[in-house]
Order: C-alpha cells, then sequence, then structure tokens
C-alpha cells in the first residue's frame, strides 16, 4: 500500500514550505482513511511518495479521478500567512490505498 | 497551537525526499498526541513549520527535550529503500502543542 501526495511545481514553493504543504495533505488524507486501511498502511511502513504536479487544475483532475476510485484524498489550500496568496491550492494526496488502485490516479507523474 | 518538524540538512535529500519525512514524522507525532489537543490544534489550521538540524544528534537531543517538556514527539528513521542507509534518522516532529512550549524546545532553529 501507498499514499502519493501531489504537490505543485508552478509555486516556487521553498523546500519547508513544500514539505509542510505535503504533510498537511497527506495527514488529512489519512484522516479520511478507514481504520482499517490505515492500519494495514502503517504496518507496511506507511509508503509515501511525492510527486510532481504542473498546476491547480492537474490536482482537481486527479482529486476528481481518486473520488472515483474510492480512494482518501485530499485538496490543500495554504492558509496564505506566507510566501502564497490565501485559498491558494498547493497539494493534494490520494490514499493510503493499494499501490495498484492510486497508480490509476498517480501513475503517469514524476517522482518530485 | 503548532507543530515543528526538524529535518536534517547534513544528509543531501532531495525536496521530494524531504517533504516524505516530514509528512512520516507529523503523522507519527500526531498519532502520538490526546485527541483533545490533536482536534484543537486542527481546529486552528493544524499550522506547521519545518526547521533545519544539522544532525542525528541534535535530533535526538532536542527529543530528550521534547520529552520532558511532555510534548508528543516522533523520530523517523528511514526504510533505506532510496537515497539513505537504511535507519538514517532523518527527522523528528514536535507536538501539536502550545506556541510558547514547542518553542522552549525548536524555538532557536531557522527554518527551512
Amino acid at each position: 500500500m501507498k499514499q502519493a501526495i501531489v504537490a505543485r511545481t508552478d509555486l516556487g514553493m521553498g523546500r519547508g514550505k513544500l514539505a509542510a504543504q505535503v504533510a498537511h495533505a497527506s495527514l488529512s488524507a489519512v484522516e479520511d482513511t478507514s481504520a482499517t486501511v490505515r492500519k494495514e498502511w502503517q504496518g507496511e511502513g506507511q509508503t509515501k511518495v511525492v510527486l510532481k504536479g504542473d498546476g491547480e487544475r492537474t490536482l482537481f483532475e486527479l482529486a476528481d479521478r481518486a473520488e472515483r476510485e474510492g480512494l482518501p484524498h485530499a485538496v490543500i489550500r495554504d492558509a496564505g500567512r506566507t510566501q502564497l496568496d490565501p485559498g491558494t491550492v498547493t497539494a493534494l494526496a490520494v490514499g493510503p490505498g493499494e499501490d495498484r488502485v492510486v497508480d490509476r490516479v498517480t501513475g503517469d507523474l514524476s517522482l518530485y
């Protein structure tokens, strides 16, 4: 099992900012995950991959696809206290879920 | 309230790797947090800051300090499937907790 987190490459986020947004997305999707799936994923070492998304539209399209696959997911908007305008979409987490199902949503993206 | 995640600067982690380790640390410390504190932090927008730690020893010292302050915390070791040797300590999450208490542990560190 794995969780994929897609972060935007077009916002010029610094490394720390990027990491915080990815963490936020990861946590939010995990909260949306059943206890059974969560425990299985955690038992396997809670694999996470961070992937590149080229813009807001891409993230929303992937979120729709995750919804159709029945995967937990979370779109993150930045509070805008630093670096970005308030409400900027920064990251999307998909899963945890079975690798092959997550790959149906994010399998075409490159590693960040 | 906030959570501080301290990531090592001396490992040459790429941006995606760094983000995944930070997310791992964040999630692990949240699992170690009482439901009351977790809900309060999430209700406030689950503020996270990512900070620079200069090496393994620093992370362990900060973890000890977090323990003494009674803050949830988690030290992350990489599984070593990519980039790093197995068991390499990569990140430490401190909190969520009250800002002033978290700052007693990580207040001297720079933003990543």
